[in-house]
């Protein structure tokens, strides 16, 4: 029991979230989308709004909102771009906002084909995975997480699950050949801020979807690891990547009740339970993570 | 008042929703896959199960279940060719089943590309639109319906509203240059089962996008016009059209406080309150509609 | 083949949807709350704007959602009352405005108990279900139609599924014994304008509630049945009402292979597919519907 | 840049997600319901799995949800009790096994009333919170964390915001009366796991509601940590406390282009962006939380 205790402030942050922030570049007839949903939450000296609801440090939330948009007006260029220019703003600002955290969604546009080309300022959002940005700011260091989520991916056969340990509650059957199903939540940490960080999202996604596919998967651990190392050995820049992934039990159908077979034909794809794994593969002599990782939910 | 008045049952259906359905295709190395989410409801004599709890007509919604996934056994080809046997099955097996309704949403995937050509048994999912199919059975005869929803399309210029009508709540301001934002849903009717429905889904999608994008828009209200007539100017088997889409609201956020100009390139996407246009095109000899459109949401 | 044919336009509507509104009444100390969304839909002499995007007689969506807000301030009292005032407004405002289709739904609130007593202007959101109103005015006709959604009930026992029939693609048991759970969603019709519609309201909940906890339900059509004849036999101001139930299917876990029996108490709530009954309950004398129930999602 | 490293797996977990179980308890007439949304998942050596894909270690994920059914016969009694019980299973039962976490919703259900009586077994959902709970056990080490979410509540006066730091990007206006609104989101760590935690819960989610509702707001961050500070006055039983609120922004309208006042009466709803303001309030001795806290989404 905790006697004798007196009640104090523990770690806080705040900030403004979900700032929707479409940024059209028109310097030309062949305009250009950036879409993205932007949250800032500052962290430091914070204690007398909470203990007495002194506003003197309160920088407003909506004046981040108001931030967002006007540093937006010189142009996006990559999320992680963006979010590190609003942390080095807020810090500088305001001297007892020692750092915070910074976070965008983005959604992929593409150019709608008309008449065998790509339109000037005609877009489709492409659904096929939304592109995560996060940029933890400690004093002077700064932490920047690139990363995707939704990225739906099935492989039809070439996955297995035998060999797994048997007890009491154990009734599940060994497979050879079944479908292996996720939506891989991948987050990645580099060790520089110096980066044309669109292109290395382009690549890590790339070989995301490569190694999911090449190799037969003995367990999604695996296939998760396999994802992994594939990255981190084509990128020298990335020191971890963190994963969290569902196992989207696709259950093959019982059809003998009606004389019929189903060699692996027809399945019945679960909502409820799945399966989920979640792993981190990095270097071992990695930079050191400090507070990067709080927060982020969904990733041991 | 309704006085003396007798209480009866009127229109009714019932079955199994969302069946989810995923197909594999397997005869070669290279794998098809096909994913539904299928709903099977019947319409018929069921009063005794209403009023006296007499289930000798209620054909269990777990056998409608049961039966998609039998039938898929065969092979789907299309959702609308695939529902279309399911209502031949029901409306044939069971005197009292005198017609029903029978949808499905489908979720595209994309072979995943590695080593620069397409896996054959490696999917991601293709999250650009969702397919909709309905049938709906009344008797002998068969409607379908395909369509499309979810499909996110934005233009950055060629749009604009001005000379709208101002009463004593009006205080929208004119604009010549705006952006144009709308998920489009779409639903045709075809005037005939003997289609190579994929075909058709295929094309119809390319000339909504088409449409969409190529010229100066006065009106939402005009840019569905066009995208309708187009499907219906290109294809004879289509007899009828109809919209439902939401004006998404880019609003251009004013930046002068900040002492920036603005020139359409930073713009806050708001999420509500949004504008709601929906809308019917069809020939003017259009075959007779029935109950085809009864219960689908959001369509006037 | 619609050969020779000429393409025109359908039915149409448009306006602002979810128009998101909260009216503080505070007269007293004691204040009360309304919560509402509200959408607003024109219907009328429409063409030019879908053909020529000529928007002479578009009143703005802009403008809709100042009306709502504007006519909110002489206060809601009920969402069906306030939607006739809207559809009154609109349809005597503009000429060519020759109906519509005007919905709310609206949120509960409850007072936060604090020392014993609800508090005079501290709420809490009860989230048991949401009263839904649609008001379509046709001309001088309006209907009128309350309801509720998400009003998730269920019965631990006295429900069964027994005596169905049996064909080559059933494999379901009968039970005598099982969970009945829904989600009620239910849309009622009435006859008069004139109505202390939040009196009704209330009292609708609670027949409803009632009659499908009171009898062994032999059918989930059964029980639907009887929810629908409580409420017309004790309002004769309501002459028809439509239910969309899902059947939410709660499994009985088989724990035989661990050695341990299971007299209904463990259940597995599953989430697709699902069961799903939708039929109307109506007076044999009802006033005629005219085009009230078109585009109410998921009734049949 | 991370030269000559070698790359391993780090932090992982893995498991059964949303095993949805609902227990009744009818040793009596008057049943009573549990009604969980289960998560289970395994820390441990799982190495081998990882790289190599050698399944001897892995306990399938079928089997994890086997043993929540199998031991939900027994009863669950609290969802903290519950996952306990998983807890105390998988550490015990498998050598390589050294910890997890284990994670419940748990979803409220009311007796309907049925002529001025709580019905023994017809139920209907209470929508008002999400109870949550967390077990985390690390060796012999368990921490348990009790909580909420989705607690909506909302005060229409007494809230103010004033006082706060202007800088170039600054543009709100200072106001004494507004609505203030939020969805609570609290989790509290015990530091005991002997106790009712059904009795705790139910009186920690009073006081919420009541610190809530007493004292005039200078910021959402001063309400945060009065609600805080009262549950840990009341209860020694519990250490620490964490919130993630959002400001749900309700904006006075302007209605002076109509010519009418709005004295604090018509407000719009705003859904995005939002503030959010997230805090620790914990005792200056308290335990210490080792990894309690990791993979908790939206809490810093």
């Amino acid at each position: 029991m905790s006697r004798n205790s007196r009640i104090i402030l523990g770690s806080n942050q705040y900030g403004k979230a979900e700032v929707r922030l479409v940024k059209i570049t028109r310097d030309t007839a062949r305009h250009e989308i950036e879409d993205l949903n932007v949250t800032s939450q500052l962290r430091g000296d914070f204690e007398a709004a909470h203990l007495d609801g002194d506003t003197a440090h309160v920088v407003a939330t909506d004046t981040q909102k108001n931030t967002v948009y006007a540093l937006a007006r010189q142009g996006v260029g990559s999320p992680e771009a963006f979010l590190l220019r609003l942390a080095d703003h807020f810090t500088s600002s305001f001297d007892w906002v020692s750092g915070g955290r910074w976070a965008a969604d983005s959604f992929g546009w593409d150019r709608i084909q008309a008449e065998g080309t790509g339109h000037p300022h005609s877009f489709v959002r492409n659904g096929q995975a939304v592109r995560t940005a996060v940029v933890v700011r400690d004093g002077d260091t700064a932490h920047v997480i690139g990363g995707l989520k939704n990225l739906t991916v099935l492989k039809s056969t070439e996955s297995g699950f035998v060999g797994f340990p048997r007890d009491e509650y154990t009734t599940l059957t060994e497979v050879t050949d079944r479908i292996l199903a996720t939506d891989v939540a991948a987050r990645w940490r580099y060790n520089t801020t110096d980066l044309d960080f669109n292109a290395m999202y382009d690549d890590v996604q790339r070989l995301l979807l490569e190694a999911f596919s090449e190799n037969y998967s003995l367990a999604l651990q695996q296939t998760l690891y396999e994802m992994g190392e594939k990255v981190l050995e084509a990128h020298p820049e990335i020191d971890e990547i963190k994963f969290s992934m569902p196992n989207k039990h696709h259950f093959l159908v019982d059809l003998s009740p009606f004389g019929l077979d189903n060699p692996n034909e027809v399945f019945f794809a679960a909502d409820r339970p799945y399966g989920l794994i979640e792993a981190t593969v990095l270097r071992d002599n990695a930079s050191d993570a400090g507070n990067a990782w709080e927060g982020i939910a969904g990733f041991c």
